[in-house]
């Protein structure tokens, strides 16, 4: 018997989709009955976590019958000290994502405007639409964003919000600092840069520009999901003006943070030498699969992530093919969803046996296909 | 220098108080300078998790560079075999907090009523206000929710939504299962009964009328925060008819879960052997709390919840004042805000050694303030 509902969703959530984002490997590996052997699709990082946070998890675990501080002061004191700013500069929230719902709701709305990049970050769109403004989109010029045209549909539509990532993702793809400074210069009063630097920590020095939380309409994102290891603790913050963060205060879940993951972040952001070691493991697999890429007559898009696109060299549906056949075969790869980006499939960094698997079963898909 | 800012934030988000639901106890021991001895202020359960979760807890530390199921599909699918009910009558989510920010968010807006009880759960008040909904208040009837009346209010006002708690926060009381399904029968069509079921486990045998996901406005919220003593988890769910259900997949924030504690809940869910065992606990201490404040001349609330509400005997003055002096003496209370239940202060069960230092400090503040 099918029910007619009486109660009236908010018009917007009524003409929503139930759409998700990004399906998850799990749902994958149990439609197709067996899991993946290399997990390399989700722009994880596979080589963890850092041994100071592991053992604060595992010690901290059995007091995770205590709420965590709704403040998350221990860690935006240490983030303060370490990027030079103060507390009240900071918001820590639930992963990028969860700080990327936050903001959005803060400005977005029906009749209001929000710059991107077609083809970038498809969680930040999702916020966008599920809060009813319009996304207006700038094509990628040559697999980068294009802060010039961004920076002008922005002035153009009298945008609320402009999102920016350096270096992007799926394209792996980067501006050097003077770029973004430019770009922080010349985004409009009246428009938020929603700056997302989750890879930042993987990109050359001098990628980032200095912090300045001076600059009124400026958020920039990062997150211990990366470089950090921990993309399953969901611990991501935010850096801004002051009178711009105090507004995550607003409408933020005081209470969303994991006790266990707040604390090990923090050990985390001690452990520098092992975000270095780290940052190095990630650089050699990158050149690992720009070289498994070359051997099988590939190129691919120079990375300053942990994440490399191979250019496939076909169309689309070449691409997908690819990335179908690898996913059969067990190795769990993505791709971009923009024309051209999608003749790619974008191949997160992985263990040496991870890309051993990779550059064996890439091959014989290759070849199978061509 | 004081920059004024050009972007705009919604007029809703402008005008918002950065308040915080509840400041946390880690901000007062901040304060203070020191640690509370007993922290039994905010309904945690000090008895902690189920073995079995904290070994998975420590055991899938290392997995933490993954992202979590974004479906939770095999906790989902525990909860639904537990539940007797199917999968897609679950959503699970960052906590029941988190749940009601979505659950809000898609009824609420600008001219929409929500009805609850003047003195209830303010964090679902945050996110009524959060999205600009008006609240619809009735008072406490002998400290009890008042069924009757809450649905009268929801009919004469239209509501999108009724807010109830069996058993209650912060009094403790509860309603037999009778009265909940008549609640259930009674709620107008138009309205969602949002039945906050967080303490259920507590409560006796007969609280609880059947799930019954047919009816397509009823949202039943629990967690594995009380009863499973895992608030630092964050990890909540909510039942209902899956056509409402399925509207939390539009706007929830589907890498929102740590994957540690998923994990977790799924194996702490399997221990109801040791949920049984902590429930006798939770019921010893909650009889130590009535027979201290009995030995102090204080009478109690009846409570089927981790906590209970202690009656000072005097005004909300004199509470506050043996609130304080607990506080001072390093025990974690809190207090309820509406009147007349703020003649009371809130005690959740602790250990023997909280309620020790409890009975000690209870006498020295009440002989202080006579």
């Amino acid at each position: 018997m099918t029910v007619k509902p009486s109660y009236k969703l908010t018009p917007l959530v009524a003409k929503l989709p139930a759409t998700v984002p990004f399906v998850g490997p799990e749902t994958q590996e149990r439609i197709a009955g067996k899991p993946f052997q290399a997990r390399i699709g989700a722009n994880e990082n596979v080589f963890g976590p850092s041994p100071l946070a592991l053992k604060a998890m595992q010690e901290e675990a059995a007091g995770i019958w205590k709420y965590a501080d709704p403040e998350s002061h221990d860690l935006r004191v240490a983030l303060a000290a370490h990027h030079c700013v103060a507390p009240e500069n900071i918001v820590v929230g639930e992963g990028i994502d969860g700080l990327f719902g936050y903001a959005v709701r803060m400005f977005a709305g029906p009749g209001v405007n929000v710059v991107t990049t077609l083809g970038s970050y498809p969680t930040f769109n999702f916020h966008v639409n599920g809060y009813g403004s319009t996304l207006q989109f700038v094509p990628f010029k040559k697999d980068h964003e294009d802060p010039v045209v961004l920076v002008e549909k922005a002035r153009e539509t009298n945008a609320a919000m402009l999102y920016f990532s350096n270096p992007n993702n799926p394209m792996g793809t980067w501006w050097p600092a003077k770029t973004i400074a430019k770009l922080i210069d010349d985004v409009p009063d009246e428009t938020v840069l929603v700056l997302d630097e989750a890879y930042i920590e993987a990109a050359p020095e001098g990628t980032a520009p200095p912090l300045d939380v001076s600059k009124p309409n400026v958020l920039r994102f990062r997150t211990f999901s990366k470089a950090y290891g921990m993309a399953g603790a969901r611990v991501g913050y935010a850096i801004g003006h002051k009178d711009l963060i105090v507004n995550f205060d607003k409408i933020r879940n005081h209470f969303g943070m994991n006790r266990v993951a707040q604390i090990a972040a923090l050990h985390a952001l001690r452990d520098q030498d092992y975000l270095v070691d780290v940052v190095g493991r990630i650089v050699r697999a990158r050149e690992r699969i720009y070289k498994i890429a070359a051997a099988n007559g590939l190129s691919t898009v120079p990375s300053a992530t942990n994440f490399v696109a191979v250019d496939c060299g076909k169309d689309a549906a070449f691409a997908k093919s690819v990335l179908e056949g690898l996913v059969e075969r067990s190795v769990f790869v993505r791709m971009p969803g923009s024309d051209p980006q999608n003749r790619c499939i974008r191949v997160s960094v992985g263990t040496d046996e991870n890309l051993d698997l990779f550059e064996r079963e890439l091959a014989i898909v290759l070849s199978e296909l061509r």
